[in-house]
């Protein structure tokens, strides 16, 4: 199923399905309880990202071509560092550069498979990991590189925690319709130009691998997002480099996900 | 106020003050926006964290005598990383040493004066900062050393977000009864011997400033929690180091709010 969360009739927040041209079929019941059609079709005023997450754990440096590219060792163990829930962006609404990373330009896009947890996982054996898995979307883990290196002391928080630094959407898609999670192709296209154009089998550690440590440290709760690592082609390690400016789109796309499509001002 | 939140009769999860004798007086209203006292007494079975933060922001480096003891250089901008909310720990409940952190020992204690933001903050002044404090709280930064450094990649947030490390409590205290989080003596007492003992004066970056520089680059909603750093005295710079072990008690104090205390299993 490919399930939305969106602004419907009478400004409610709704989760819905079979979204074609500003409709879509509502839902109802829990997202982590399985939730159900009821066939009513009804208008989307405004998408938004599919989930809350109660948290946003990401993995750095997760494709062997990414590694490859930023001059970094190969990690041993996924490398972890978080984002602020607080820098969600809506599929559709602006990336605003800020003040803080205008001079010089630094702003830079990353493609991510985001994997959302659906029950939660301890010490869950990567054979089983994918059982704990609600379903995937797409992120943009966007990254201000200064602040991402040396002026926010070597810590990625900061850098990747700005406001509207992480677009999520456009919707999630349940387990069911994606059975192996590292055979997708995953492209990040900047003004009509492809920058990221890899499949998810260049993963260092798998979804089900990734899992497996983390819960392995700490309990995965229902609404935790995983970003598992951007792919090779980012901005800043191209000659010259390439940073977002206002005035361009960047979409997303992922097999069987669909486009995250979002402008930059 | 000092308001607690906790289990009660019936098992319900309440707010209340005036906490003594496993008694407490229930609050009604939001957190959020102003609880008011019923004057109803009721029985507390549980403490809980007084808060459930939308998201725990921590600052390293942020107390010059600890900046000293671990050989860094003083940070030219707070130092940001996170803790997972899902390591979030009740006052009396243990800390758990994981079996990835037992062999070398590596788990060290951080006493921190913890921040909850009241109103939602963004490009707010250092003068105005404190308008958008609801009160302060005590959080122990709990660190398995070795994840945070090495076997974290260089990212903090593994190492700080074990199931378990992050107790926080035992109180909320509203921002009238103190007025200036730099004065505060704070404390970290292992096993009856006092390990940190300083003023929150030695702060490099005090809570205003914190909140000036975060709310620059992203919105603090309600509900977000500041850890502020840890004070000289941490475990592992001692010689020989000072690890947490099961059957130790870590007792945390901090002027006008109270004592946190966890035991080590």
């Amino acid at each position: 199923m490919h399930i939305i969360r969106f602004i419907g009739e009478n400004d409610r927040v709704c989760y819905g399905h079979k979204y074609i041209d500003d409709t879509a079929v509502l839902l109802h019941g829990h997202l982590y309880s399985g939730p159900k059609t009821t066939g009513e079709k009804t208008r989307v005023k405004k998408l938004l990202t599919p989930v809350e997450p109660a948290a946003i754990l990401c993995i750095g440096l997760n494709y062997h071509q990414h590694a490859k590219e930023t001059g970094a060792k190969l990690p041993k163990y996924p490398v972890l560092f978080m984002k602020n829930p607080a820098a969600l962006n809506h599929p559709g609404d602006p990336i605003i550069i800020p003040p803080l990373c205008m001079d010089p330009n630094q702003v830079d896009y990353e493609v991510e498979l985001a994997v959302v947890i659906g029950k939660a996982a301890k010490n869950v054996p990567a054979e089983k990991a994918l059982d704990y898995v609600l379903g995937y979307t797409i992120a943009n883990d966007v990254s201000a590189r200064r602040w991402q290196k040396n002026s926010g002391g070597g810590q990625w928080v900061l850098g990747k925690s700005f406001d509207t630094f992480c677009p999520l959407g456009p919707c999630l898609v349940t387990t069911d319709e994606i059975l192996d999670p590292q055979t997708l192709q995953i492209k990040c296209i900047l003004n009509g130009k492809v920058m990221q154009d890899t499949n998810t089998s260049d993963m260092i550690f798998s979804v089900a691998k990734i899992i497996e440590f983390l819960s392995s440290c700490m309990t995965l709760l229902p609404g935790t997002v995983i970003l598992t690592g951007t792919p090779s082609g980012v901005g800043f390690v191209r000659n010259p480099p390439v940073f977002l400016k206002p005035g361009d789109t960047v979409k997303l796309t992922i097999d069987k996900i669909g486009t995250l499509s979002n402008p930059v001002v």
